[in-house]
């Protein structure tokens, strides 16, 4: 591939418990940060439950849409995690317990004192053609198959496997972040920050309003993979605001 | 509607800031909350970035498929929030200045001392046919079309367009749920609990590890409708660990 190829992504998060509000989700944020730090640009999230068809339909959907996928939870040792057996069918593969996988958690396991029963067993059902993704924290693996990259939904565990993953992905280039800070309301700056939008049609602008301490606070976003162009964007847009008197 | 009938629901997360990282969304977890406090299933999550086709294709998919659907993010004053303007696309329904959104607007930015200027006005854009949502801290205000409700990113501003939309929502049989903490590692009571659920298919059961201060913990997590079933289901759980010494 070019240098230049965008890489694409999309974040499929599976858990009753986030759709109940029982969790708040740490992942998404974690991985939004990560792709786009290596140059990934992550285009669309999804939740959904421990409900196989629901799981199925978002994997078969994301994955023929975006360059790799990313899920998270659903591959412990008890009967909710169900998300092994959901991926094999989005692929039509078989899933059964891996000898690869039996190997890396055997030795941690036995360290740990810990018996390797059917039930830990469970977490070492991989689906046919996957590999693997090591797990530094408890040995159970995750496992990529095709495009589709399965994480643990442990915050700490997910951060293991992507760590891991991330020598297999493919990148593109970084897109480049800078902003300007006003205390001003978003209304204040709307026309000027439209026209500077007109002027750089290739950087990505954005306007993120807060109120805080009776003030208010308005941070303008500018994004561009070339980092050139996005200093002229910052330079220009500071010397607008200034010229005004709005920064 | 029978008092029986269960109410759906999704959540739509629309903003770029999102997939970058660069905000984590708190949205999600609230709206979660109060949808399960007040008797509604939230089914599915998604997050697409300020692009008017994915807003547009999110918004008819998930319509179609749930009684409700609840945005966030997109309907400021700056060039980046087209969110009014993609659900009018997605409605196939014009987007304008409406004169109810200004008669809310006006008198609360007058007091405070804010021209309405034509960037302002564009947050009084509203598809036609659509309801106003109240809006408590800024007053431009949300709306809703059909079963899709849109309300501000700014978590603060949600929650009062949430609170106003409340009145509004059908709700169902309320999701109770109790928990049983055992320090134990998940592996160690799957089978157990796996057995638990197959005596009780009508409560949901899910189990959620972490491990602190070296030690494992294990939340298992029982929901019903039903609280009577829920807590003959709690009651022959506790029953079953403590026989095992398992709690």
């Amino acid at each position: 591939m070019s240098h230049g190829d965008i890489i694409t992504a999309a974040v499929l998060v599976i858990g009753d418990e986030i759709l109940s509000g029982r969790t708040h989700d740490r992942n998404i944020g974690a991985i939004a940060e990560h792709l786009t730090a290596i140059g990934i640009a992550l285009r669309e999230v999804r939740v959904v439950g421990d409900v196989r068809d629901d799981i199925v339909a978002a994997v078969n959907a994301l994955r023929a849409r975006y360059t790799y996928v990313f899920t998270t939870g659903g591959i412990g040792p008890t009967h909710d995690d169900i998300t092994a057996d959901s991926i094999g069918a989005a692929f039509g593969v078989a899933v059964d317990i891996d000898p690869r996988a039996v190997a890396l958690m055997a030795p941690v396991y036995a360290a740990r004192g810990i018996e390797l029963t059917p039930a830990r067993l469970r977490m070492a059902r991989i689906p046919e053609g996957a590999d693997l993704i090591a797990n530094s924290l408890s040995a159970a693996p995750g496992f990529q198959i095709g495009n589709v990259f399965v994480m643990a939904g442990v915050p700490d565990i997910m951060k293991s496997m992507l760590s891991a993953a991330t020598q297999r992905l493919r990148t593109g280039p970084k897109m480049n972040a800078v902003s300007i800070v006003v205390h001003r309301a978003e209304g204040d700056i709307a026309d000027l920050f439209a026209a500077h939008q007109a002027v750089f049609p290739d950087v990505a602008m954005g306007s993120y309003p807060s109120f805080a301490d009776g003030r208010y606070r308005t941070e303008l976003v500018l994004r561009s993979v070339d980092a050139k162009r996005l200093e002229e964007a910052r330079a220009g847009l500071a010397r607008t605001l200034a010229e005004r008197e709005l920064n």
